[in-house]
């Protein structure tokens, strides 16, 4: 299988983990993957049912986000994924949602503060919120890319908005989807009858050190 | 396949959306579509279980909700589902649920404001409250048409009860009650911990545009 | 089938309703039914997995809750169903959750107030609080039923503990469970931001004579 | 089947009640048996996803968390449960979750209080907090003994991280951290809206003496 067949396996089937894990609703969300040294990513197409994305639905853009492979038209947030890749070459993967309770710190423009183990181990640290942008030009991309650059965390929460989410790969970025909602649903739950303290910072570094180093297989 | 025969499957079908989005519980909700042309809506029985609501199931009426076809009584918002189609042609569809965000919403008698990108997207503004309406005469279908007729939201919040929908057709309609509740939760959850900043009304302008004429396919 | 085999089927089956709606963890929660005209009711056994749950798995009891026929022992609320269809002769079905939104109204000791016209159509006004009771000996039935006799409302938030329903059949009392839990939800969701209004008491007379004489088939 | 090969296949059926009653995301949380009179313990791989553990994925450790047996590396937190093993040899099963309602209340340092009939029953009491403790060594584990040693719970909520539960075999441990994040969920609603009173210790008391002796089969 080529390289880009592989992909719109993988990329169709991290989909059914935005909804598995109820991070969108109907049509919204979405999931790329670079095509790696081709210049090329993989995306969802707009405004598809989750049940019809298959790998044949999802289509394939250059960087620019100009459709160069499939039948459908790409992600309405296409132009944000292809800005984070032509900018930020470690990032492999992209992941988009509205999961509520990210988006809810995300409506207010509060940055997830790190009290939890968890957020140490995946985030390294606060969860970034950043500014608001309009889609249709690279104002989205560039708020994404100027917020992560400031950060060791995978997310970002666009203000008004949701949470974006980059990694090595999609399935990466579609971890830290998944994670972003957990830890922003428990630190919602916590500040709903009090103040957490905030883990120090010498131990989330070190906590950050040792999921990047220990954890997994 | 007849255009009503297509209806009911329709229909029939996107009852399933109601279920899978955790919108009504037990037999309460409701979706109907417009015949096109011939007088006529499709429309759920009433008090019938979800599992049992296939094609066969749903009745026709005309549009003052008298029985024209089925073996069962119609859906008990027949009337209001019926005023809609008679005063607002360009509705194709109506759904209506008792899901719990958007009925706290309703029950206190507060619009959800427009403080989220995908609010100006779907609904171009605040979802507004309609009047609390006792049902069994045309008090509710009054009260749904005279506030989306203020508004460009396909979707009313009705007082003490729960939020209505409408839409080009079957499918938008449903897609409304789905999106409203999904809105209605990210927005519960924002209060719960602060106050969001409302979106500029130019920009709400300019995102509730591209979103009818860019997105999908 | 005899009336027995009939309902240990139905009662079987109606469990499934308790995990479909998320009323129950692990093995709490129960439902019986009254057999009519025999001095018997079916119930769940104590502590089985509700995947374990089939026909033959159900016990029966006579109205002292001592088991008549069945191989496991009867749940640890037999006494209080038991009680409950001694004491109020309409009764056919009885219902028992710690559905989390109901049992937090009853660990306050707070009524749900009337404010939503599902709360008027199912309970009639307020849903009302029980009085806290030990389990062992008739308390809890006696608390249900003394509650139960000032109401129109088929369920009760027993203190500190959780709501029991009840109703015509077991069908309905597992209606009133799902209803309960749903309208404590969103009932919680309304008061999270502010204090909706109460529906007038004329108006929720209307709602619950309606529902009861032209809802479902 | 050997004892190891019953618990493998008994260890990974349990890991589906944490997906089940939604109590971890992606690759967190992890359950472990004792092989008793063996000096090992059956426990879930480390970053495997849930969908992708059968038995054989399960691996076996000696007792200070050593590999014994299996293909993949142990959970990052087996120091924890071994060192569990090594200082309460009536335990026979240990999970550990990121719940999010338990999670809530750990990242607070509060205790939940037994304001509930399930709290008595399950836990005999208010459900204690653990000490922050950093992964690596053996001050996880110790902070579990500690705190369970000086309660009836078999739950302990380790301060911005998480519970763990114990039981005298892998099943009650899961069945202790489902019925945790129960209770945390509704004592949290509870509290959302005023304070619920304590049960009477003395309730409390005759309330777990009868779960342990009356309850199930």
């Amino acid at each position: 299988m080529t390289a880009v067949a592989e992909l719109r396996k993988t990329v169709a089937s991290l989909h059914r983990e935005l909804t598995r894990y109820g991070l969108v609703s109907w049509t919204a969300g979405n999931v790329s993957a670079r095509v790696p040294g081709a210049g090329l990513m993989v995306i969802k197409p707009s405004g598809v049912s989750y049940d019809d994305l298959g790998p044949d639905a999802m289509v394939v853009t250059d960087l620019n986000g100009e459709l160069v492979e499939g039948e459908l038209a790409p992600s309405s947030d296409t132009a944000a994924h292809a800005y984070v890749y032509r900018h930020l070459p470690e990032v492999g993967g992209v992941a988009h949602t509205h999961s509520p309770y990210a988006t809810a710190w995300a409506a207010r423009g509060e940055p997830i503060p790190c009290v939890l183990t968890m957020i140490a181990d995946e985030f390294g640290g606060d969860i970034p919120v950043g500014p608001f942008a309009l889609i249709g030009d690279d104002s989205i991309g560039r708020g994404i890319v100027e917020t992560l650059r400031g950060s060791r965390s995978p997310a970002v929460l666009m203000r008004n908005h949701g949470p974006f989410t980059v990694g090595a790969d999609a399935r990466a970025a579609v971890k830290a989807a998944v994670l972003v909602e957990d830890v922003a649903r428990t630190v919602h739950f916590a500040h709903q009858l009090g103040t957490p303290d905030a883990i120090d910072p010498q131990h989330v570094d070190r906590l950050y050190a040792r999921y990047r180093n220990v954890y997994g297989q």
